[in-house]
């Protein structure tokens, strides 16, 4: 096991589930860290962690600050005396020193500080002692450091400005703040470590509780949000989160769990025990963590005072190896001595059980929050591998047989069995779907005419080998090499041309219509009949929701842009969204599911109606039809299209941006009411299209996250735009909110547009 | 009178207040444009509006829709027929062609259109009619086009998307959005024009009322806001503002200053009749328009429907030619036929008899929201003409005497008159404190020991030629080339140095210590005697404020960067800011002076406690001290600084910024109680140093402009940081809301920080 310098985890090839267990104790002093690391380890722990500073430190402090208390008293022009200041830390204020074994070893600032604090005196030497605690351990190679969050939730804008002096200590040192999930931390119970203020002067301290705010779940997610939006989502800030035996409402999990959690601790009393006296977690505890160990790099686990490693001055004592026990735990107890590694087993256990991944968890591995630019299938030309990715997938073929054998039996029912149906598969790569095209004609025994146009010469090359030496192919296949706008369809009789009967495409992008499906549907609809024609598929939809996603935005923060002229917050990304929080919850769906409000945002369908495709030639032309009225450019104006949709917040967040999905009816037979659909929607995916994995959602991006209240309203307006030579999108979003009967604005986003990284057509 | 082709006037030289005034008449149609010029010239105006086209288009744009309609019925596949098209421009829709009065001409868009219209053909054929008139207006080289503000409330996104599109229409084309004050537009009296949607579908003129939100003045200005923020701040967008008769609050009204109105609308109905039955403006308006005309570049002004131009086929009319004329204007009409051009002659008399501008609007002509990076002096040399332009304020060297004499008074008291007193100007420039200290010195009869200390090689050439030949100066100034942190002081007797009575420096910079005043007082306070001495200034505070500008958010959007590593949002600027608006406004003040409500962010006060110096300089050295807990570098963090400030807002709008003033206390006597005093705090300059010149504020910008709701709070968090090398400010600013008794977060702003572009020490 070893740890990155950025603190992240490498996942060791081997286990399905890696999972890093830390032993730390809050009441650890004297220890020596290679002693520790040899108990730990022994013990079966992958971690162990230790406070930079020991007991001689504290009440070194202590000393400095009674000195200073001391001489305010005596001087009289109190004004006079400066705030005093701590020297660098002396050799008997920390057991900590350079070593090899620091990177199994987190290391904790001291609890006992308040930098937050209203008392300029409190204040000002606790930002010192983190200060000197922090770049020490940096200076002794740890990578991995957790401070407590703030205790002072008026003052958060001060603790957040100390945070973010301490990022630019080390390039390798990542700071993980210590936050409970809502209220206070679990490990306060542990009253070993006062705090400076009741320390020092006990008036301040009850000016430092959390007397101002609404005492709500999400004030310590709030806390949080303030300090890493202060620190600009800086990738060495994340969160040591303390999971509580009883957890919040999902909505606040799934928010916690968008977050950078790197560390998860659990403290003894967030155990239960079962039947057999054993600590074990809760169902929704395992639940939690098992979501959190699916993510690419897993938190570390740190198991919070279940019992001490050491075994020296057993004895009398050993009859009690976990810690304080509770009345509960007392008779619970297993009879004899518990073992101190009850804990540890038991997520050992855990880990060992992991349940299985989904296919789409299984393929998308590594590909998890990684943001991709959409495909230009229209002016790139592919290349194999990605043909072969997307021919990877278990659902979309068998769907689309389906569906060209529904469309089969409809167009051979209605020529009456008389001639084969003409079906060119337009797109047609490496011929996949032409495979399925003579698979459905088998298995229905409607005979077919096929035709596969594909404008890559590459994959051509392969099309007329496949021709040659598929057995199911069998050179019956009729190729043409030709972008299927100009393509002048099968030649018929006496060299006029046939019309095709089915048009079978696989041109959808991640938003539907965002690889240019409608402008290259249009383009080839020349060849349809024009009454019995079918497109396989006959319509999409874009569908879109708003999202909460510091992952990303951060991600996007760091990256430089695209070039001078491109930006990387205008445009569009392809990516498998995983740590993430949906803003808008379904109001259909339970409460304890937390589904996500997903709206249709437009809908194509195809073939076009033909009056509107000339009024769309004529318009090229920019010529001014004799009946008066047509005229100009706007060729492709009738597939713009806009939406403005509403979604209700419930919980406070900030939006990072719009997750886009899409549906598409591939045939819906009107003789049988058969429909065979593909959705790639998480309302509607697992009904129509379950375990498909060719599309990760795609994601539009605001630069600036809009702060969304409880409750609140975001109105999204989206466009996809057109001119006469390209496809773009543009997005904004605005809050509003009702009170008292009366609608209010609250903010709004930018006009955000990919316009300069629009699709060619 | 010329416009610029970016719509700004050119100030004529001669006259103070250039005044634009033009003639609209709403029912204008048939005439030509040169016709329309002559008559308009010939009454004395300076520009006359047209419509872009005629009501032969209308008609014709009415006879589309109506055949596309009619289409509908007969059709039985309705959803086959695409939406109609219109035609280009036929030459006998527009009365426009290019010419040479263009730059006289103000362009109106059809006045009928909806194009945020909910109906989809309305919403079409309306963008379809802006896009042609907008587009033709440029072709024919018209560089000012009003149209429009939007019908219909629930989509101003659509109608801001459209407005955006015309933005790209031609470089040279300045847009106005023609809007009320609040409320509807006075225009809509003259009932000619009927609206699109009423004349083809009425089903939908009841679905374009403002029905979702809330009623409230500053409606009208919320649409400006969301419009103008899609748009990005484009400066070729702007707005023609319509001025009722009865004005709304001031607060409003100040908001609307604030923005980019570059034109005025002044219907027949927003003047009163005087006694004599003359049209006239109310007080309330007269002084509106006079702050509007003390812009840098004054809007326009349109007379809107006044009266007509035309004098052809007046006769039997010619009794009555104010247009429809109300009963009262009626009655009060003066006797036989009233003068077509009383309201142009009126606002001519108003632009003669504008009020005197005041020293620091004269000083600060062509400085208007002019931003500017803040001195260096401390690294820099300033050049001869800084200085000349510090030199000129007529009260601050006139309140730096009288400070000097207060003080020279109080110690020669101390001193029982044994003696001269030393006086030092550190940083003495040209000169001009040296000259006060000896005229003090002759005013008050107290002898003085005056001495000069500049580092600036080129300024000490000038000091040493002064003291030759001023005849106050008289050869008796002791000069001396120095840093003043590295000067030794005054020689004394047997090689060891005196020590300086009074140190005389004028350090301050816009915010008070942002030119590093506390750092230079402390580098020279070891030659200050360490009983009695005295600085002047004594003491000096920041103060800020929260504010909306428009006008310099746009400015630093369309900046490029100052460098790679700069941040132009990242740095303060010095500006004489003109064209704003307080968000926050005093509870002291009283509501109709719409004060702002500046508060102190923090303070500094010369001479330093000596314990501070100590301790700071051991800092510098980074050595433990014997004692303990003196250490490490840091020597210069007792003059950090930080503050955390809530500024309530009444009304709602964009934060933009914060504005920093300063106050000083030069010297304040405990002997006599006198106190001099200097501000450039906008609460508190008039009492005490009116007309100074010297300051503009400064200005801390936002990269985001932050959305503050009616009656939120502005937390506004503020630091002035400091390392061994440089010092800088940092800044942000969270919108809290109390509700049903709770407190919480509406949204926040990064953390803003200039330690890039910081004051080197």
């Amino acid at each position: 096991m070893t740890l990155s310098q950025g603190g992240q985890l490498l996942p060791s090839e081997e286990a399905a589930t890696p999972l890093y267990v830390g032993h730390h104790d809050t009441q650890r002093d004297e220890t020596s860290p290679s002693v520790l690391l040899a108990q730990a380890q022994e013990a079966g722990y992958d971690l162990v962690t230790l406070p930079v500073t020991n007991g001689g430190f504290q009440s070194h402090v202590l000393s400095v600050i009674e000195q200073y208390v001391t001489s305010l008293t005596r001087a009289p022009e109190a004004k006079g005396v400066p705030l005093p200041l701590l020297a660098p830390l002396a050799p008997d204020h920390t057991n900590l020193s350079p070593g090899e074994g620091t990177s199994s070893l987190v290391a904790f600032a001291s609890p006992w500080i308040d930098v937050g604090s209203p008392d300029p005196l409190i204040a000002h030497i606790s930002r010192q002692v983190l200060n000197l605690e922090v770049a020490y351990a940096a200076f002794c190679g740890i990578s991995n450091i957790a401070i407590r969050g703030p205790l002072n939730h008026a003052s958060i804008s001060q603790y957040g400005r100390a945070v973010l002096e301490l990022l630019g200590v080390s390039p390798y040192l990542q700071i993980h703040l210590l936050l409970p999930v809502s209220g206070e931390l679990e490990q306060d119970i542990s009253d070993e470590h006062t705090h400076l203020a009741e320390l020092v002067r006990p008036q301040y301290v009850k000016g430092t509780e959390m007397d101002e705010d609404d005492p709500n779940e999400y004030n310590s997610w709030d806390v949080w949000n303030t300090i890493r939006s202060m620190c600009n989502y800086n990738s060495k800030l994340s969160i040591a989160l303390e999971l509580p035996r009883q957890l919040p409402p999902l909505s606040l999990q799934s928010r916690w769990f968008s977050e950078p959690v790197r560390m998860l601790s659990l403290p003894r009393t967030s155990f239960i025990r079962n039947g057999k006296g054993y600590p074990v977690l809760s169902n929704a505890l395992q639940q939690y963590l098992s979501r959190f160990l699916r993510l690419r790099f897993a938190p570390l686990l740190l198991l919070s005072n279940v019992a001490h490693l050491s075994t020296a001055g057993d004895g009398a004592a050993s009859q009690s190896r976990i810690m304080n026990p509770t009345p509960a735990e007392a008779a619970t107890q297993p009879a004899g001595q518990e073992d101190r590694t009850l804990h540890l087993q038991y997520m050992r256990h855990l880990q060992q059980t992991q349940p299985l991944r989904s296919p789409i968890e299984r393929f998308g591995q590594g590909y998890q929050d990684y943001m991709q630019s959409p495909l230009q299938p229209l002016t790139d030309n592919l290349e194999s591998i990605t043909y072969e990715v997307f021919e990877k997938d278990p659902i979309k073929y068998e769907w689309y047989e389906r569906a060209i054998a529904l469309a089969l039996k409809d167009l051979d029912a209605r020529f009456g069995n008389q001639r084969a149906v003409i079906v060119a598969v337009v797109g047609a790569g490496r011929g996949p779907l032409v495979t399925r095209v003579l698979q459905a004609s088998q298995k229905t025994g409607v005979a077919v005419d096929c035709w596969a146009v594909e404008k890559n010469p590459n994959a051509y090359v392969l099309l007329q080998k496949r021709n040659r030496s598929d057995p199911l192919w069998n050179n019956q296949v009729n190729l043409a090499k030709s972008d299927m706008r100009s393509w002048s369809g099968p030649p018929g009789l006496a060299g006029r041309t046939n019309t095709v009967d089915i048009l079978v495409s696989e041109l959808l992008g991640s938003f539907g219509d965002n690889e240019l499906s409608p402008e290259c549907l249009d383009g080839v609809q020349h060849v349809l009949h024009p009454v019995h024609g079918i497109s396989i598929p006959q319509s999409y939809s874009a569908h879109l929701t708003p999202i909460a996603t510091p992952k990303l935005h951060a991600d996007l923060l760091s990256r430089s842009s695209l070039d001078v002229t491109s930006d990387k917050w205008e445009l569009p990304y392809v990516v498998m969204l995983h740590q993430y929080d949906y803003l808008a919850v379904s109001p259909e769906t339970a409460e304890e599911q937390h589904g996500p409000d997903v709206q249709e945002a437009w809908s194509f369908a195809h073939p076009a109606p033909a009056t509107l495709l000339v009024q769309a030639q004529k318009r090229a032309g920019g010529m001014i039809d004799a009946g008066g009225g047509v005229g100009g450019d706007g060729t492709n104006e009738h597939n713009s299209r806009s939406c403005q949709l509403r979604f209700k917040c419930d919980n406070r967040g900030f939006c990072h941006g719009l997750a886009g999905y899409f549906e598409t009816v591939l045939y819906h037979s009107s003789s049988t009411g058969q429909k065979v659909e593909l959705s790639t929607n998480p309302v509607t995916m697992a009904e129509k299209s379950k375990d498909m994995i060719s599309w990760f959602p795609i994601f539009f991006p605001f630069r600036t996250p809009l702060y969304v209240p409880d409750g609140a309203e975001l109105e999204v307006s989206m466009w996809r735009q057109t001119d006469d030579r390209k496809v773009w999108y543009e997005w904004m979003a605005e809050v509003h909110e009702e009170a008292n009967g009366k609608r209010r604005g609250l903010g709004m986003s930018e006009l955000h547009t990919s316009r300069k990284n629009g699709c060619l057509m």
